[in-house]
């Protein structure tokens, strides 16, 4: 046994993992392929481990270390069904322990203490804790949800723009920005939408935001919309003596500045990352085997 | 040349074909698969000649009949491109027109008049003549537009379901029906909306009117915003006077109690549909070319 924790945060995008000594220093990195645990289990299961085998050689560590070390995975999905036990059982550490990517954020944006975090990048997605229970609402994709999401802000703009082409709404400095990169052509708006992936309509949310600093109605209404749904999503977890709200994510500051005055007063900055979480809660593993072996 | 007229309404789902006499009386009906000219042009024209062939034969006519008619084919797209010159040079008729489905549904609901339709199915468009000039807005999809449309109805349920779900929004009767159809997994909900086309989310609009004449909250704020939008749509395209508002398609009736009052009162009755308008503008083909003939 060795005094290492390994920490993995398995996103839909990559798996990132770290090796940490004992006093949480971190000795090294590594990162492999997506975890998609409920569409796709073996190459997910293939990308957790290499990403931790990958951090282990980054620390110059022996290979052999891998099955030596407490670790923690935190993943989509793992309280679906039976995934959280069979992913333990094809792990190669130690200790493995498998948890949702929800308790990691919070933990590492958190620390032990309770509260709600909300995530937004493509997606979005809210999370508390409170007296040590989870609760998660929305991440329900852009189709019919995540309305806060940077995908709904791309959408939304798009949609704004095709209304003011055709004089139905008004047009406005974005929107017609917006049409120009299409040769003011809403077939080719239209073909974009119909082709394209959340991330590809998440592109726009920048500019939105740009745009709605300098004044700019239709970019306005938009976020204006967005941080209504933010406060209707926090409004749903929070409780009156609920200590923190987090913002996580690539959108979290830009929102700030619209949210409601009542959730501005409880945001806190995040401790650490989702990564962080990860580690921290393999130290804990640690601490725990550690005591229990003494 | 036969005193013959053949009305064609190329439809994305499939074709419509009526012959008639000098007269306007039909004598035969044919029908055959979709033509989405800008997306299969081959299969288009094959549908469109099968669909005049068969009324043809239906009205018991010889199949060389069909080299010697007036033929009006309306069919989307017909205004992009060369498409309308291909398609005419494609035809065997005497005399083939080919002109947009807006015209063709424009003269089957208002005739020669002046005035402004709105089409609501799976999807939602407008059309308006004004001194004999079209103008169109709308039609560009339920991703980004549509918004009146069955498909957007549908989409709007599944989402305001979610809310209610996740306790962020109030729930109603209609969204607690949803949510049971699905076992009341929100994952069953998103695996739909992601799997499904325009017309699968438009199967839930009659229940939405349904609800919303029941006085289901839920139903009401989604049918009021869709109308909303008919209402910013026709406003777009209305001038002061503006004769008549025809709405057309499988949702029309349903909406029409929900249209402002000053729109209300613009509201007639279509003449006839959209075939209907193909054999009359083929029959003015037919009368022209009689007194050119003359």
């Amino acid at each position: 046994m060795t005094e290492l924790a390994i920490g993995i945060d398995g996103g839909g995008s990559s798996c990132r993992a770290a090796v940490a000594d004992s006093k949480g220093n971190v000795l090294g990195r590594g990162k492999a392929g997506p975890a998609n645990i409920l569409s796709d289990l073996d190459n997910s299961l293939l990308n957790i481990i290499s990403s931790a085998r990958e951090a282990l050689r980054d620390a110059g560590l022996p290979a052999e270390t891998v099955s030596k070390v407490s670790a923690v995975v935190g993943v989509a999905g793992a309280n679906v069904g039976d995934y959280r036990a069979r992913i333990e059982h094809a792990l190669p550490f130690a200790d493995g322990h498998v948890v949702t990517d929800a308790l990691i954020a919070l933990e590492g944006a958190l620390g032990d203490s309770d509260g709600v975090i909300g995530a937004f990048g493509t997606g979005s997605v809210y999370n508390a804790r409170r007296d040590g229970k989870l609760r998660g609402i929305g991440g329900w994709g852009f189709v019919v949800g995540d309305q806060a999401s940077g995908a709904r802000l791309g959408r939304d703009l798009l949609e704004k723009s095709l209304l003011a082409y055709d004089k139905v709404r008004p047009s406005s400095p974005l929107t017609v920005k917006l049409m120009t990169e299409y040769g003011d052509d809403p077939e080719r708006v239209v073909e974009f939408a119909h082709a394209s992936k959340p991330k590809e309509f998440a592109r726009y949310a920048p500019l939105v935001f740009d745009y709605a600093a300098q004044g700019d109605e239709i970019a306005i209404g938009i976020i204006k919309d967005a941080a209504a749904a933010i406060g209707d999503n926090l409004d749903a977890l929070l409780w009156p003596e609920c200590p923190a709200i987090c913002l996580l994510g690539g959108l979290a500051k830009a929102y700030e500045p619209w949210l409601a005055e009542r959730h501005k007063v409880l945001l806190r900055e995040p401790k650490g990352d989702v990564l962080q979480g990860a580690i921290d809660l393999a130290l804990k593993f640690l601490q725990e085997r550690q005591k229990g072996a003494a």
